[in-house]
């Protein structure tokens, strides 16, 4: 059997392992447009902002690696440039070449977006969700004294405070009233005061062009003008389905339509990671999360069903963490804002907490916990200290479709210097007891 | 309505609270031998290792907070000399005193064990589970050069951390072959080479007596002697039940056997916290779970019911954490030999991670799960950096009665400094489907 996977990154690479792994003796071809396989972009603000020294610690194994070790035919700087029923025709080394495929894998993963106004091919406006612009990114940085930075949400924040760590000016510039919109207002606002500390946050700004003669020299947004070296554009990203959409069903996002065998609208066909659609385990419709780690588990179970087995992906919740500076921040399920946008009625309790027993340092989580009705758990948003544990907690309350009265007697366990004998979490479901009519 | 309580500590101020927050018209006496209220008997380690500066410190509210704002008769200094069917004789002040009940919780929670040898009533003989004592503990701690601390569960452990801060030569004397008994050989290897760089650590080795002219001088075990000025004794607790055993029946391990009310074996007669038996999440069976966390739950349930309305306590998980020095180690469910011994058939995974991504500094972290044969969860245990994240979700998971294909399709948050792509959960549930036959 002959097993082709387009895109060398997280859910192709791991996809082509476990196919390895369960038929060793199958062809497994992967074709990857960029130099690298395994790629870790979320690595980039760390690389930027000094954390990692080398670029090349951001590529997680080598290729030799996967040829040697795994079997996996890797091809490097090979770009797909249309497929067709059981074959595939790829551009390498300058010249098309024809590969066939009894079972093909689109990985093709995402792009960042673009702003679409004028002047935005100039240079010295960059995004960074490509491993390989990550050292024009940091090298560009380190030369600049003003920094632009559009957008808030999880790439731009991290860039925020990387670039600001390099004693570089940085402006953000976000269209939406705060920063990092997927959350909601109680836990922007910490987020919001934090960031500005160390950086100028313009919200409810657009830009709508960019000014410079050979380099950007300006950002021009709907309300000012800033000054600057650099323009990072930071403002989501989508899906690369240009291939794929002349050869099977894309669902409604613009992303990969998928069942939970990762299997598309064509017999043994199959999309996995950021291309992909899977399920929103809150809401339990189809959504499009562009993340590393499911994109990892739809590669995961792509291979084994690619392989003849059978696996299920149940979807995932949009887990995050990150953090600016000292501030935590995470989030499971949905927002508030984003329940009530999915037709949801829901109670919510925004609660703050000391993170130790009062007798110990320690410090604050501000928490905010949104259920529906029926006491149902829909999502958990946190800033401040200790925030990845009750975001792990809270991933696993939610995957399970767990109530607050679930939440309330989880046996967390309590240790005086990082938890409370009444634990954060379930002072918000108590809080949430109230509004339910739960004694 | 007159509600009487024996015991003032966790689950009785929780389950008083709630009565009163409930019924503000009916009448709610605690009675508490000793003269503190709310205590937290687990910060005595860090008041005496000086993370905390003030004895006051550990009791969470004063007594004055409870009469005057939730209007609680509390009575401290007061012992329950006997319990008759709707009347209770207390001695206060110097003499006996009766008061009337509709409804009674026992709320009277345990006590250190002793070990029951020679001169083990000598001066400088101490347990560290009361927090009338911790004074006491702690400027006997400060003008001893010699200290010996028998036992290595949590409260052993947490103490030879404390007290080793202080400058002192600990020695800890186990009578088990691994120090945190609770813990399978895997891990608790770790914790031992961690203890061993600043305690004597004695296993296999029992007290047989405590020798000394008028204080303790010399602890005397099967296989040597130890001189000390001090001597801990943290070889496990036990449960308080000598008035209700008079009155309602007792489980099998001694403590008070409750349904999921909390009610006892006699009608309107209630027992929470460290005097009563719970179900134990994991093994579905009645089991004696000593600890704070679930001692406030199951007070909180007791009061709920107290005040005629209905909640049900799902029971515990046992979930612990705590630390030595910089390791930090934790605990939900069954070790791999507590679930053989309750009749398992298990599978395990003991696996070591890095806790961040591999190009950024992070830490190790040692993670055994267990599963039974259908792939179960049964047990988390961890010893290393960023354990608390992965307890709290275990917690989360065994709660839920979780199999290891949730454990690995949980959406865990993936931040590289703090997390991995494959969470070490995943990796261990990973591991385990191999083991198991899942592809």
């Amino acid at each position: 059997m002959k097993v082709a996977i387009i895109g060398g990154g997280a859910a192709g690479m791991t996809a082509a392992s476990r196919v390895k792994a369960l038929r060793p003796n199958w062809d497994v071809m992967v074709f990857e447009k960029s130099g690298f396989v395994s790629h870790a972009p979320c690595g980039i603000p760390f690389y930027v902002g000094g954390a990692v020294n080398h670029f090349e610690e951001l590529c997680a194994y080598d290729i030799q690696h996967f040829r040697v070790e795994r079997g996996i035919d890797v091809h490097v700087n090979s770009r797909v440039v249309s497929v067709d029923d059981g074959q595939i025709t790829v551009e390498e080394e300058g010249r098309e070449k024809e590969y066939e495929w009894d079972k093909l894998l689109f990985a093709t993963g995402s792009r960042a977006q673009r702003l679409n106004v004028v002047g935005e091919e100039l240079d010295g406006i960059l995004c960074v969700n490509d491993v390989d612009r990550a050292q024009e990114v940091k090298a560009k940085a380190m030369n600049s004294e003003n920094v632009v930075i559009i957008g808030s949400g999880y790439i731009g924040v991290e860039m925020a405070d990387a670039i600001s760590r390099l004693g570089k000016k940085v402006t953000v510039i976000e269209v939406r009233e705060r920063p990092l919109p997927e959350y909601d207002a109680e836990i922007a606002a910490i987020i919001k005061s934090e960031m500005e500390k160390v950086v100028e946050l313009k919200l409810s700004e657009r830009v709508v062009a960019f000014e410079g003669k050979e380099r950007v020299e300006k950002v021009i947004t709907n309300k000012g003008e800033y000054p600057c070296d650099l323009a990072i554009v930071a403002v989501g990203v989508h899906p690369n389905t240009e291939i794929a959409s002349r050869f099977i069903k894309l669902g409604k996002s613009g992303a990969i339509k998928t069942n939970s065998r990762m299997e598309t609208s064509r017999e043994n066909v199959y999309a996995a990671g950021d291309c992909a659609e899977s399920t929103n385990v809150v809401t339990g419709k189809e959504d499009w999360i562009p993340l590393a780690a499911p994109a990892n588990k739809m590669g995961y179970v792509a291979g084994v069903n690619i392989a003849g087995l059978e696996m299920h992906y149940p979807g995932s919740l949009k887990s995050q963490l990150t953090s600016f500076r000292d501030l935590e921040i995470g989030k499971a399920g949905l927002s508030e804002s984003e329940a009530i946008r999915e037709g949801f009625e829901v109670v919510s309790a925004f609660i703050t907490s000391r993170t130790s027993a009062r007798y110990l340092p320690g410090g604050l989580i501000h928490l905010k916990v949104v259920a529906d009705r029926n006491g149902k758990l829909l999502g958990v948003q946190a800033a401040g200290k200790d925030v990845s544990m009750r975001i792990y907690a809270a991933s696993a309350l939610l995957y399970n479709g767990c109530n607050v009265k679930d939440m309330f007697f989880t046996d967390f366990p309590y240790y005086p210097p990082i938890s409370r004998v009444w634990d954060p979490l379930v002072v918000a479901a108590r809080n949430l007891f109230r509004k339910l009519g739960i004694p």
